[in-house]
């Protein structure tokens, strides 16, 4: 196998090369392929994401309506957890991966209302 | 539009609801209404990453591999931000996702270990 070169992704990039029996490294590998085909779909659809909550942004400035929407955010994080709990997935941590996004949202809604209205914050989850 | 049962996601739910023009609204619920579909699939894809890498933590248990691989992550992080550019998405936030992320597969590993070997931690991104 030929080294990648610099900007390219070696799917078999790692430490553990030659210091593990091949048949547990090839299996190694084979998961870890699937989970690269997980991320690259989650960057995305985390780009999708962001132009709605972009559009959403720009509607609240535009039409100067208030920065927060707390029936909304209720309601959201309760979804997140109940379809959390049917994937198999730890609540908790859906509603802690919602507020994380949460977080990256307000930075780029606070950069919007500050080049549209001067500086009045427009989260939008 | 009846109230939803209190288990049920109500979608129009807002603390905007009678604030606001009626053509806004509408516009803000169809955004929204995107967003929902994105949140369900970000979660449901999130699932099935944990259980590949919880695949790889019982790898690596059963066979005594180190618990971090430092060559995959950084390969996975330099990746993980040219998609990241490719998709209009930030890279910073890219990279700071993919941290949050395993941070929560090495608590997941930490539990594999525990049960498994008494201790060791697996971490695998």
């Amino acid at each position: 196998m030929s080294e990648s070169p610099d900007h390219e992704f070696d799917p078999r990039a790692s430490s553990l090369s030659g210091k593990v029996a091949e048949d547990v490294m090839e299996e190694l590998l084979a998961v870890r392929s699937s989970i690269d085909n997980i991320d690259a779909t989650l960057v995305y659809l985390l780009a999708e994401r962001f132009k709605a909550t972009q559009r959403v942004g720009h509607l609240k400035a535009e039409h100067h309506l208030p920065p927060a929407d707390p029936g909304r955010e209720v309601a959201q994080i309760a979804r997140l957890r109940r379809l959390a709990a049917d994937a198999h997935l730890d609540p908790a941590f859906a509603e802690k991966f919602l507020n994380f996004i949460i977080s990256e949202v307000i930075r780029h809604h606070q950069a919007i209302s500050q080049t549209r209205n001067g500086g009045t914050d427009v989260p939008e989850s």
